[in-house]
């Protein structure tokens, strides 16, 4: 192999596919980044693999010799990235030799690299499901319902976001068992395609369930290309490849089929109340440093005067309570949730007012945003509190 | 207590005096700030304080009644950083009580607090020796010699900051046993009394040794401070009290005979070298990367062809190459260091070339910046490889 590129090209290319190395791999290998060269199109390609999550991504170098090798990430990110920037970078490896020659303007790295033979391949999936999603909606989507899902590895199907795509809906949820977030993207044109045999029919849909934690570098790569107009999903036999222009991402689904949270959202609500969004996030930001100090509890009272007063309790620490301007007319109501829950689900509904719609205080309530743009549900189960 | 003050006055002092506030204390009260409020004066007055150092503050505010009580730091400084910026906040305490009432525009907050009886004294000292110092001379001071303090508790005097204060000349240095930093400036006017009865020529000199912890609040609080003239300094029986404007700080010395360093320093150099420090510093850095894969180890070839050859070998991972060009005439010389000392050194150094000026590959090697301005000098003891 041997190669020419640019250091801010090569480097770009190393930050984003180490986001796939493992920390603590389980086999040598698997600490390195496939680093490939082909002479015909001049275009290097590099690929981390965690054997969950795979990212790879390519760009236009010298290619003067084609060739493949691995080489340890974490070394070659630390040393292209202090190489001056915009400086030409090469990359030598003799024949049957695992030893990479890095040479910079100044100076040369000799690095031991591990064959490419052992490299584990990406499971490329290009049969199977194919559709077309708008980057900035399923941008949305992603930030609407992350924080939602659980961290707790035993909860399996939980620890990752549903997606179901059919016709030109797309419905994200998450849920870790005491709230859950639901948002419906209408305006998609997916351009779904089934090219398996057995699956013919218009009702087609695909609901898939992605772990969090691949999620969260999907969010990324998506982030940087929503200008792009349209990002390709291919689905099959529990795997998801999603393809933008220069780059691939596959991911392990998690099998099984994801809960029926839709029969958990209550059908109608005796009690909605409007509030300030901005507002309420700021009282409850100041209350939850009381509330945190033991449970996370924070009550609401809400009146027909035209205020709700938000509280918590610490024993043997203190008490706090702030009076928030409310739109309600009814009866009156305590209710009491973990302030945690509140605030992150608040925090990523972009309208300015909020309606809170409950039954009881020992009922689900729901937050959605007080506007007619976005079709976000976000469910709250509060907490008993002995009075 | 009942006074009235604005949001971000009472934030700033809290964040201040909060530095000194231990993270784990001994006696419940010293996890407490001691707030004392004045009506004669319309002051309020703000103390943390560890048993080792303490920090006072003090601003204007409305005074309806005078008292004091300690208020839980970590509590009260999350609660005031969220309140309205700018807005009013009024603090209340009846008497015989340890209830804090903490009311904002918008609602209340109530926090156990412990009285002040049981709070310990600062070591106010203003007998003894008293000095001024110029803020940014001790600033530089500081910063450049700091970093070469030791980290290791058992190292006792090491763990500090030498301060020799001598007509008008402050010498500072700090040594861990591996490098020793010395810089002397020259143009202070100390302002030297000494107020005790026992010495009074004029061949005074004051050496004191101050935790480098300590310190680090030190040189934060002299750092907002630079624009003012002076900073009083107070010596007597192991305390340094610097007092500004309207902060105090105190802090424990720490007790015993400063190593002589002076002699460590060679009289004369056989070689001496000149780089530019920022190449330098850029070079040592990305050869820093396989260095730190192992011993941190850099070797530096000095040759009179115009360039040093400055490497690192990793067994098993690589190696590393770069010349710097450096100006030089006279023998060959391969000398090793480990790479932070180096890097730690050169990085406070401000003038655009640097000298290292070395006799063998066994002896001390000291930098020193190219320029009349700093009398700075940076020994660093070799490490030595077998070939």
């Amino acid at each position: 192999m041997d190669i020419v590129c640019k250091q801010s090209e090569l480097n770009n290319a190393i930050q984003l596919v180490s986001r796939a190395v493992a920390s603590r791999p389980t086999h040598p290998i698997l600490s390195n980044l496939l680093v490939t060269a082909d002479e015909v199109t001049n275009k290097i390609s590099l690929t981390g693999f965690d054997l969950n999550l795979g990212i790879q991504t390519s760009f236009d170098a010298t290619v003067s010799q084609s060739g493949a090798i691995t080489i340890p990430s974490r070394l070659l990110s630390e040393i292209v990235s202090k190489l001056p920037n915009e400086s030409p970078v090469s990359l030598t490896v003799e024949e049957l030799s695992d030893n990479i020659l890095l040479k910079s303007e100044r100076g040369s790295f000799n690095i031991k690299g591990i064959p490419s033979d052992d490299y584990p391949k990406l499971p490329f999936v290009e049969s199977g499901t194919s559709l077309e999603i708008d980057p900035s909606s399923f941008l949305q989507a992603l930030k609407m319902t992350i924080f939602s899902s659980s961290n707790d590895e035993s909860k399996q199907l939980l620890t990752g976001v549903n997606f179901k795509f059919k016709k030109s809906i797309l419905e994200s949820a998450a849920t870790d068992g005491h709230r859950l977030a639901v948002i419906l993207n209408n305006d998609q044109d997916l351009n779904l395609q089934d090219n398996s045999d057995d699956l013919k029919d218009s009702d087609f849909n695909l609901s898939v369930t992605i772990p969090t934690r691949s999620l969260r570098e999907i969010e990324k790569l998506v982030s940087c290309k929503s200008h792009e107009n349209s990002i390709k999903l291919f689905y099959d036999k529990g795997q998801v490849v999603f393809i933008s222009a220069n780059q691939i991402i596959t991911t392990r689904t998690l099998e099984g089929t994801y809960p029926n949270y839709s029969q958990l959202i209550p059908d109608s609500f005796s009690k909605v109340f409007k509030f300030n969004k901005n507002s309420f996030i700021e009282s409850l930001e100041r209350i939850a440093v009381l509330a945190d100090q033991q449970s996370s509890v924070v009550k609401i009272n809400l009146n027909d005067d035209g205020y709700a007063s938000i509280s918590a309790d610490a024993q043997d620490i203190g008490n706090a309570e702030e009076l928030l301007p409310v739109t309600y007319s009814g009866e009156k109501l305590e209710i009491a949730f973990n302030v945690k829950y509140l605030l992150e689900g608040l925090r990523v509904i972009s309208s300015e007012n909020v309606l809170l719609k409950c039954n009881l205080s020992t009922t689900p309530a729901v937050l959605v945003p007080d506007d007619n743009i976005t079709s976000f549900t976000y469910l709250v189960m509060p907490v008993q509190v002995r009075s």
